[in-house]
């Protein structure tokens, strides 16, 4: 099948407006017709051995989501710790989740045992599984972003904590709780580039030829 | 920014006709703008904290590629075994890489050093930054379908071998190894789906709400 100049200039366009929302969610419901269409995506990113391991856990409940959002503010708490004092306060000014205003949550995770104990791919690099959920939570970016609804990656909780929440089972690992909605604006530049907590790297310092 | 209903269709085509590409690879060249492009879009992944943690090792000489080959038979072989009688007679048969074919190998990788040692949301789930690596990767994955290029990542190498091979410090994880090239077609479906390894799991079984 062959994509146009025009489809891939799209695919650019949508990479490069996509961002990691925390602050410009509006309530506005999600259709279920969309919600669908960005699953579906997801589901269709690249897999290790075509293992699928994936799970999501579409969150709507605002007593879930509260309980989310205690346990963000208590990693939150801890880790602002971790920094040094002047990084230390500028960190506890961002805005690092939208858990309470994004209208959706989705939980993705990952079965370490679906398909049986060995894995084709994953022999050599046990991590591989793991990895085919991220490459699905990017579909899932990329799809949320052309049409048109932001998501963010909340990283900052406890996967002990989300497993007791989401009564996800022990052998389930969470890879990331998303926020997902409508919003009022998608930002030119990544908030912590815009606010000065770090620059963006140079592409060209970033590539080497044959030997690194 | 706003993406139209065409734009979309555009991402939701170049996610479903991307293919894990091993078989089908052409040699022709691939221009240096179209490589800068893929790079590009990948380097605007997101990643954990702006963190930015990969770097591209493109690998054009053929001596290279005769050294990864090498690395992914060893690898490969050591696999087989794994394997009961019967998975592993028809998994020796399957095509796994395409190494030697593809005119262009990229391995991708992650500098969990880079901008310090605390990173902003990583503090609770360390593998964030690998994380990061591999959107940065699904990001090239569709960058590159959108160019009509064929892509596959071979995990069946072992990460010392490739550090090895790519000089690629001690302190700096590989993550990937891929391989890009122009090909003669598509597959309509994975190969691992067609070939009857595993089926597709039914999205519905894989969707949940509120809990698990």
């Amino acid at each position: 099948m062959h994509i146009s100049q025009d489809e891939r200039d799209a695919v650019y366009k949508t990479i490069f407006a996509r961002r990691d929302v925390r602050r410009e969610f509006e309530p506005d419901n999600i259709p279920d017709d969309v919600l669908l269409r960005i699953l579906t995506a997801a589901h269709h990113a690249p897999s290790v051995g075509f293992m699928q391991p994936w799970d999501f856990i579409v969150v709507k409940s605002n007593d879930v989501k509260s309980q989310i959002k205690s346990a963000f503010e208590q990693a939150h708490a801890k880790a602002a710790k971790l920094f040094d004092k002047d990084k230390s306060r500028k960190y506890k000014k961002l805005k690092l989740e939208g858990i309470m205003e994004a209208p959706l949550g989705i939980c993705v995770t990952c079965d370490r045992t679906r398909n049986g104990p060995v894995v084709l791919g994953r022999t050599s690099i046990p991590e591989m599984d793991l990895f085919s959920s991220v490459c699905a939570i990017q579909n899932l970016w990329l799809a949320a972003r052309a049409e048109n609804l932001g998501m963010g990656w909340v990283s900052i909780i406890e996967n002990e904590a989300l497993q007791k929440i989401l009564g996800i089972p022990e052998h389930i690992v969470p890879i990331a709780y998303l926020c997902i909605g409508y919003v009022s604006q998608f930002q030119e530049k990544p908030d912590l580039e815009k606010l000065g907590w770090l620059p963006r790297e140079n592409l060209d310092n970033l590539i080497h030829y044959n030997k690194w």
